[in-house]
């Protein structure tokens, strides 16, 4: 990993729990087993790619950090909610999730609905707080912008056409564009916050959201190859799910190869679209690269 | 039922149908259960309270009409997820629910985990749309309202109390704590949304929100009872499942005549808080008497 990234990633990590650590003060009640499964969902895991895109989009602008940061917050908020309802024994039915076992594991189902409902409502009180933005229109813009990549359009509508075609019927066109809607919505929308905090012209917000799709369905490459050939104790979660549950990845359609030929071009993609931008997009270049370089 | 209350909520029911129904044309492709199951709960039932309630408080400051309405289809969308969510089997087990099959008995359980958390995106996006309100402070304003009252904080806060504590613990105290977060804050934030498109100050909105309260409370005293005397066909939903499940309400603490005279005097406050206003707060006022002479 670069330099560059390291000390950034390192860094809004840890910047990251610190905001999720203050939003998720236990309360002296009975609502305290829910604060502690959201506390067990969103503090000290996670590669907080997200977040680390707002703020890397956010540094074209020269967008002060701390807004940056609230925003990586709400998103990862969201981020945190659909794993936690993805492990669900109805969805996924998953026990491990980064290394730790997974909410319903760890409390109960009941509470880990409760948790996933309370991050998602958490998300859209982070962005229409004024801390977040002074502006009224940026703060509408951000909320508009996280709404649609979540929701029916966007992140859980792809978890229904995940939940809902056989993989035998599916082909490259449709399961890249189930990971557009499933993880490519909300990463999208991650690098395009930064734009909107930048107060980018949506016209001018496009090509950056076209970055951040490349990446985005590379990262989801790299996660299957990871998926079908890492072991769990350095991925942190089961694997060989896919392959077990019969889903079509792009691994399963294309082969070892062409997919990580497929990844490979993607990100070459994503670097051309930054060709306009100078040295200040060089930690957005960086997590292109990393994107298909990782081991976990 | 008075005329201008039995007028005024065939309208908002009517109304409120049609916005999810053009909110929700099913897609052609793999999301059509989602949103076949999103249909199933928000269309074609329900007595619409809160989005009465926003229309009825926009009434005190001559606000647009179709501004109160999708505001009021935001807030419902926030409500039908709850019930979802509230009705499956890791929480309350329902069957049925105004009527019909709940949504994970007629569709699945992944279905109304996806439905739920689709309804809660759905809302922010109506709320932060520049069609609900030109002024981008008062959509954020209206987001903010609804997520806080939504979240840990609020409706969510209040189901977690509500699974928390066993009924031997509970006081009035505790159980009217536990229904100001998980029915209140939503009621109270319906009628504070009405005051916010009105461009009311906060101070302002103080004495409607404690209206609201009351209101709610006094709504929820009379669903005990209906739970423990109705029957199951008037109600629309299954009976007697608080006692069943050993829960405290207001009715099992201070006994049938207590808890009437409880919801009669939350009533009589709820009007005194509206002494300020003429005509145009009838509608409010018939909705709080509504609130306790409900059969179903």
């Amino acid at each position: 990993m670069s330099n560059i990234l390291n000390i950034a990633m390192a860094s809004v990590a840890r910047e990251i729990d610190a905001h999720f650590d203050a939003l998720l003060a236990v309360p002296d009640d009975g609502r305290r087993r829910l604060y502690e499964a959201m506390r067990h969902a969103a503090i000290g895991g996670g590669k907080r790619l997200r977040p680390l895109l707002v703020c890397a989009a956010a540094d074209l602008f020269a967008v002060d950090r701390d807004c940056a940061l609230r925003v990586g917050t709400a998103i990862e908020a969201i981020h945190c909610y659909s794993l936690i309802h993805d492990d669900l024994p109805a969805m996924d039915d998953d026990d491990l999730r980064r290394g730790k076992p997974t909410v319903h594991k760890a409390f109960d189902e009941a509470t880990a609905i409760l948790a996933g409902d309370a991050f998602q409502a958490l998300a859209f009180e982070i962005l229409a707080d004024e801390a977040t933005h002074s502006d009224p229109f940026v703060r509408s813009e951000l909320v508009a912008g996280l709404a649609r990549a979540a929701g029916a359009s966007g992140m859980v509508g792809g978890q229904a056409l995940d939940i809902a075609a056989p993989g035998s019927e599916q082909d490259e066109k449709s399961v890249t564009r189930l990971q557009h809607l499933k993880t490519g919505a909300l990463i999208a929308f991650s690098v395009e916050a930064g734009a909107i905090l930048g107060r980018l012209a949506p016209e001018g917000r496009l090509k950056l959201r076209s970055f951040a799709q490349d990446v985005g369905l590379a990262f989801q490459i790299a996660d299957d190859l990871l998926d079908a050939e890492g072991d769990a104790d350095t991925v942190g979660k089961a694997v060989g799910k896919d392959a077990d549950a019969g889903k079509a990845t792009l691994l399963s359609l294309l082969g070892a190869d062409r997919a990580r030929a497929q990844a490979t071009m993607l990100v070459d993609q994503a670097l051309a679209r930054l060709n306009s931008y100078g040295a200040e997009a060089d930690l957005l270049r960086a997590i292109a690269v990393y994107s298909i370089s990782r081991s976990h």
